[in-house]
């Protein structure tokens, strides 16, 4: 299940628990941005049960609770932090209050499983790091444009059986789709949303680690403009960088709020492709333009074959299922901390680092 | 028609002649490159007539006048470049000497139209810029993955239509097959073939400089890596660059020898993907993964509607009938001499910058 736009993109999957009822409690609180919902869907199929919801916004939590009749609805975030029987605090609050609501997760002695962009300075990331480090608790991050998209996730399996070789490179396309309409006011604000590349980049950054096994790598050149949205003057409506990571390899990628109204069944035309030593993939996440193909599309050439994957509805999102274990366990099998928080790093630095294209300061 | 491998890229178009039989004489000189084939096919449709072919590889040139059975076998350069009834001299010699015989061709009171990359440094650009200004000769320019490809023809097209609004950012991929068996010994030697960047390269910056429209540009990065090609270690097997125009636009390409056997209709998959304020194009220029389409396939999203054209053998390469009246006419409809000589030199400049990723220099 798809939408429109970016902000209300929640896929749904097929239940898959991986433990018992009851086994693992979890909590929303941070009802911003419609990615909760995602998260949310993603734990109760993998097994969880969501005991909770709070956001200081009424019509947040109104809606919220809607759309999940079983969860309870808590009077203050303290409510929530103070029962032992949560083990996760799930949130997508403001883009610039993350970081603090995980700090208070970590210190109520609870795992944090944020919306993307986790962090938006590198003071917020030293934070975070410092906290995880004191506690042993975890920042998890909801990268769901790898963790929540099917493409993505066969992708990772491909290129770990060896499909296309090494893998060299990745270039990430995200366009997105603006629909300034439904945004609130700080979204428009660069001190409160990121940036572009630290906001959505940060999905970007995160797969080109991810696609490449890097452990680490430097951002070589990044920019960001306001090409078209004079209205909103903190609004980046593109950016892109390039990073070179500490294998070898490299990645690109662009990020905008470009997508045309003929897109119709998609926030964006998401494409990611990766180039190995003995072939490539082609992910058409959402749609496949010109076609009457649903999202899923995935392609592969390699020495031996070329082959058009449809993956929707077939692959699923083990991320899920792999976090709640993590956090049972005190594993790091959906994703390791420090990935998480090298991706945000990179973001972050792509951000503060790039050039201005647009308009040329005078 | 296309064969498998770049150096025998040689688009055959319909027949449209500009001029009256016999009104524009040409001759081929320098003809190791298969592309001269289609830079003759190119200005023989528009009404050219081949009269002469030089190259001092017998091989080369035997080879040549099987394909082009009316032309003239000549016995040396200079009788070529002393017959003042040819107009323009094509040639396709090996890449670090096609200045040199641009330099003799207009020397000799005539227009040269070589084969890219057709300068490997700034001091040769020096000269053929020096060599043009002083003469008012032409130093033409056959960037055929935009001037012999429908797709990047008909792209223009629909842009100079308002069909995406206004360009801000060009991605040209540039995957080339490297069958190195079918390679001479100088095409591995990078003071010959100048490096990825600045050799294949050369394509993607002129497209970049073309769909945006802009007169100038600075290389913001580059990268070059020889990832997998150990036994030939001057030879660029990646390479990719971002360019800021001076409009404000952008582009970032990437090239490679990496084309998987898997292709197999193409030598490589090339694409080019070109955002505008109100929609985009996506062009698979050579060939459609995952599907039976022929070249030529064109999908344009903007903000009306989602259009897949097939533009194999409907739009034609203007190009040639345009160069042919550029030299009688003195004008410049085909392409300025500035921009042919700006894309060298943004070409030049990438691989001078470029980064070595891999292997790590030590």
């Amino acid at each position: 299940m798809q939408e429109m736009h970016g902000m209300r993109y929640a896929p749904v999957g097929r239940s898959a628990p991986v433990v018992e009822p009851g086994a693992f409690t979890f909590a929303a609180v941070g009802l911003y941005h419609g990615h909760i919902r995602g998260m949310c869907n993603g734990l109760i199929e993998a097994g969880a049960r969501l005991k909770w919801a709070y956001d200081p916004n009424p019509a947040y939590l109104d809606d919220f609770c809607k759309q999940f009749p079983n969860v309870q609805r808590a009077r203050s975030e303290d409510e929530v932090l103070s029962d032992p029987s949560v083990r996760l605090i799930a949130g997508a609050d403001e883009t610039h209050l993350r970081c603090a609501l995980g700090l208070r997760v970590i210190d109520a002695g609870k795992d944090y499983f944020t919306d993307k962009a986790p962090l938006i300075s590198l003071e917020q990331l030293e934070a975070a790091r410092a906290a995880c480090a004191r506690t042993g608790r975890k920042y998890a991050v909801y990268y769901s444009e790898r963790v929540h998209v099917e493409t993505a996730v066969f992708a990772g399996q491909l290129i770990a059986d060896g499909a296309i070789g090494r893998v060299l490179q990745v270039i990430a396309l995200g366009p997105h789709n603006l629909s300034p309409a439904m945004r609130p006011k700080w979204f428009f604000e660069k001190a409160k949303y990121g940036g572009i590349l630290c906001d959505i980049g940060s999905h970007n950054v995160e797969q080109i680690l991810y696609y490449t096994g890097a452990k680490d790598g430097t951002v070589v050149s990044s920019q960001i403009a306001n090409y078209n949205h004079p209205e909103y003057p903190e609004l980046d409506d593109f950016g892109d960088a390039t990073l070179a990571l500490d294998n070898g390899a490299t990645g690109y990628f662009r990020v905008d709020w470009f997508t045309p109204a003929g897109l119709k069944r998609a926030f964006g035309d998401g494409r990611v492709f990766i180039l190995g030593t003995d072939g490539y993939i082609e992910q058409r996440k959402y749609i496949n333009i010109g076609t009457e193909d649903g999202p899923g599309q995935l392609y592969l050439v390699n020495q031996d074959q070329q082959v058009h994957y449809d993956v929707h509805n077939k692959v699923g999102y083990p991320f899920f299922g792999q976090l709640i274990l993590d956090c049972l366990n005190r594993t790091e099998n959906a994703m390791t901390q420090d990935h998480a928080f090298k991706a945000a790093e990179l973001s972050i630095k792509a951000q503060m680092q790039a050039t201005t294209l647009y308009p040329k300061e005078s």
